[in-house]
């Protein structure tokens, strides 16, 4: 370690020759927010010397950038990537060439799925890559007590991973019932890891008044929930760090952007949390968050900081996150500033992408490790069927684009004396197998809006717990859609009649698919065409049907425990 | 700690009640630069919660501030108690009523004089007061191979002290020199302290350009040496963190902040380094500058920020610096917010100073751990004498009111082969002798510029090694100078004739003196009193007396081992 520094005292002293010197580049400097020439020497990886172009450095290599911008490689400061279905491989190639250079990954979905070691699989996937990996501990599974994971996740679980260099904190405290009646587990996940230095980050959408100086109080530091400007100026107030998120379906990026021209706070950085794959092809990932807040008039520097510097001083990374001295090199060369478009990515002070495209190689990922995961066991026909009788039935009625739900009462369509499903009301019959212990444990219930006249369709992403979810009219045709998820691993199923009709094999978790982008983006429009032809009014069905299991967002749900009212927070009989 | 954190998220609900509720306050944000009405509800001496007056929380005790501002407690990141010559709860008494709340103290004098334990000493009476110590690990003991600390101060001596919870890092890098040249002890310092992830602080005036970036790339984090707008510039734009440094005699505030107010960078905050008890009891202390910079047109939030928050930021402790739940409640009640006027100060939750008093019990300084720390051994004139010739001789000459001197060449004064003072051409004789060893060691030579026509002036205070340093014209009244510094422990003194016409002891390590600021400021003025008698054309010729000795800063200076000509780094014979 110490020949390492004094090698790089030496660089920077002009005595030794750099690795690499980038010459006449316009420096993007959010230290001093000025942008002005200068060059840029690095040797191991890491900046030794920033001069004024007059007092060169000389490098084994050197590249004379001829004006262009260069800005600190952008960070992700919380992501989830399961939601983009992608292998990390796959994710950094789509990604680094756009500039991004480290992501903070809270692999809450694999968490559920395969517990600690999902976490550890997550951690050990991302080393290798030309994208600097950190991770933050679920912190919620299950999210409640009415979701099967895997395996709840104690803090004696999380403890060991606390000691790990690439694990950062705490991740997004959702239980906020929990914090504020002073659960013991969850006090426990917050104690431990305040008392490492480590950051616990939160998840507090509409909290506000004195829960909220309680939720911060307890050692919450962040949110990335907030969908108003006075939400998000409350966490501000109370020393808490706003988490802008921009995701695919959740975007709160121009709503709150005011907030910053207004206040320049310091505690506030950009977060993508969800971005599924079409997304990441065609905006991109935090690097559209930059380009979309300068297009709505921020100042560049102060964009850029937005998506290095400050998420950097978040977690702690001191060496991350601006282009000076001791910094690690992680470098986008920018043609233009205004538009953020990258002309090429340096990490760890090696080019590792230019117009567009990745130029090194990738590990393969590990892909054997997260597979079979999908255990239904024995499940037929009979264990599908509603015992019914004549009256109000409970129905989850959709609410399209939202993840929240209706609470509905229709009358409740029979067929001799049982409950099923009936299409010409657009009442489909709802289903969620447990599939991690092959337990046996259905949920069943009714749900309203999908719009399906026959068939049915299925998913093993199904938030929280990631139980199989299945919506359908036929009880045959939802067994099949339960056997092909079995069969191909996981993912998404359309089915009518016997026939598959499209599937998207997610073999990894049932959450993930090995997968390039391209061929992923055509099984999913595949699956959701097929979904349209039986009559589905929902432009992506599979989306809307992997949220009807969250039983913390209301306001009614099912699990494999039965139907929850949500807000009620209890099990309810789906007739009285 | 469960129960803690219990308690004050029940607290922040208002479940529970408050120790303390403040009502009515206009805080002060430092996190969103707002001002507004809000109570504070404060248990176990943390904020619990901060909420808009509506929703009152109740407390066991309760004030309403009818509008007062409340600001964070102020936070000096970087002094030398030593300086002031005062006791830590001295310190602490004239401090804390101007709503300076935490200091962070290099206890360089201490160590020089009593190695290890005199920074263990700082440290531990440090504890008790109503002003948060924290230390920072002198890193350069001795300052340099000419000069003769109590002890060498290695990287073993510092590492079992970066276990302890108060030491923040390693206190000012001034050995630039040992950092560009690879210095073995020098960057094992600095890689022990970064590796603990505590902070390094830097000194490097004058430096720029490669040898900036090289002493950046090292891991020295600051720098509160800048005296003009370009250093700054060059400090923020390199990473490292600006410390506006405005001493009693150092003073940078109002040449730097026009730099605050172009750039409002991130790194930046006040300190005072070195203030004097006369100017502690005048203009005061970290609240000057914040008082200051209002008054040269910063915003009053952003000059709070500067002596609160971002100091916190530096130091990592994200516990301090802002009104927010989870933070220390080190709170300032102001009258007025442009001219900080302090009405009251809380100090983790209790009241402790109001209207300039304060309120709560100090315990007594340990001043006997800290006193007989002057051995000179047995000098006798004859260890005074110096051998000469005719011709030149060296001479130190005295550039009033600064710490650099001018390297002069006069004809030697001499009498019977010796060379002597001789006050008609303002030329005295410096001897500095060693005091911690009683090694026999006397350094000898001449200096000009004092103006004493006779007599003799002695300190025991002597930048870096404080050594005892002597300017007099008879061998019989400053060896009468060093006999009544040994009796009184050290400080300084006047004697004339075998007369002491002033003294000023300072018996806690020759650096510090037991009394109360007035009666010290007293026993100060009545020295200079004493010594302009004799002739002396100085304002403080104790001041110039203590910084002669120092052979880091040029260009001629006399330290026990000799006459140091700085430039070159090398010793000196008086005459070729």
């Amino acid at each position: 370690m110490m020949d390492d520094l004094w090698r790089r005292i030496q660089v920077a002293r002009g005595e030794q020759v750099a690795d690499l010197v980038l010459r006449n580049a316009t420096i993007v400097n959010v230290c001093s927010g000025e942008c002005y020439r200068a060059d840029v020497a690095i040797v191991d990886g890491v900046i030794a010397g920033v001069s004024t172009p007059d007092q060169s450095y000389q490098g084994r290599e050197e590249r004379d950038l001829q004006g262009r911008w260069l800005s600190p490689g952008l960070i992700d400061g919380h992501m989830h990537i399961e939601s983009t279905m992608l292998v990390l491989p796959e994710f950094a190639r789509l990604v680094v060439p756009r500039g991004v250079t480290a992501v903070m990954l809270d692999p809450h979905e694999f968490a559920n799925v395969m517990g600690i070691e999902g976490i550890r699989y997550v951690l050990a996937s991302g080393q290798g890559l030309p994208l600097s990996t950190f991770v933050t501990l679920s912190s919620c599974v299950p999210a409640s007590s009415y979701e099967s994971p895997h395996q709840e996740l104690t803090v004696d679980d999380l403890l060991p991973l606390l000691e790990e260099q690439r694990v950062l904190g705490l991740a997004e405290m959702m239980n906020m019932p929990g914090v504020l009646h002073g659960d013991q587990q969850v006090l426990a996940k917050i104690i431990a890891t305040r008392q490492k230095g480590l950051v616990v980050d939160g998840h507090a959408p509409g909290l506000s008044g004195h829960d909220l100086s309680a939720y911060a109080a307890a050692g919450v530091m962040s949110d990335h929930e907030c969908t108003t400007l006075e939400e998000a100026r409350q966490r501000i107030r109370l020393g808490m760090w706003l988490m802008i998120r921009e995701g695919s379906a959740a975007r709160n990026l121009d709503t709150l952007l005011p907030l910053v021209k207004e206040l320049h706070p310091p505690r506030v950085f950009f977060v993508t949390d969800d971005r599924d794959p079409q997304d990441l092809t065609t905006r991109g990932h935090i690097d559209s968050m930059v380009r979309r807040a300068i297009e709505l008039g921020l100042d560049p520097i102060e964009a850029i900081r937005l998506a290095s510097y400050n998420t950097a001083q978040y977690f702690h990374l001191y060496d991350r996150g601006a282009i000076a001295p001791g910094f690690v090199a992680d470098l986008v060369v920018l043609d233009d500033l205004q538009t953020f478009h990258v002309e090429s990515v340096y990490k760890d002070g090696i080019l590792v992408a230019r117009e567009d495209a990745l130029l090194v190689d990738l590990p393969s990922a590990e892909i054997g490790y997260a597979t079979g995961t999908i255990h239904p066991g024995d499940i037929s026909e009979a264990n599908l069927e509603i015992a019914g009788k004549p009256g109000l039935v409970e129905v989850i009625g959709i609410e399209p684009g939202q993840i929240t739900t209706k609470h509905l009462r229709e009358v409740a369509p029979l067929r001799d004396g049982k409950i099923v499903a009936d299409p010409e009301r657009d009442l489909l019959k709802l289903v969620v197998i447990e599939r991690h212990h092959a337990s046996g444990r259905v949920g069943l219930g009714l749900v309203k809006g999908f719009g399906l006249r026959k068939g049915a369709i299925a998913s093993s992403v199904a938030h929280d717990a990631h139980n199989i979810v299945i919506a359908g009219v036929s009880d045959s045709d939802i067994l099949h859609a339960a056997r092909v998820l079995e069969e191909i691993g996981g993912g998404f199923a359309c089915v009518v009649d016997g026939v598959v009709q499209a599937c998207v094999p997610l073999p990894l978790g049932g959450l993930v698919s090995p997968l390039p982008a391209a061929e992923l983006v055509q099984q999913l429009h595949a699956l959701d065409t097929a979904a349209a032809a039986l009559g589905c009014t929902l432009d992506h069905p599979c989306m809307t049907l992997s949220f009807l299991s969250l039983s913390v967002i209301p306001s009614l749900k099912l699990t494999d425990q039965g139907l929850i009212d949500v807000e009620a927070f209890s099990l309810l009989p789906l007739q009285r």
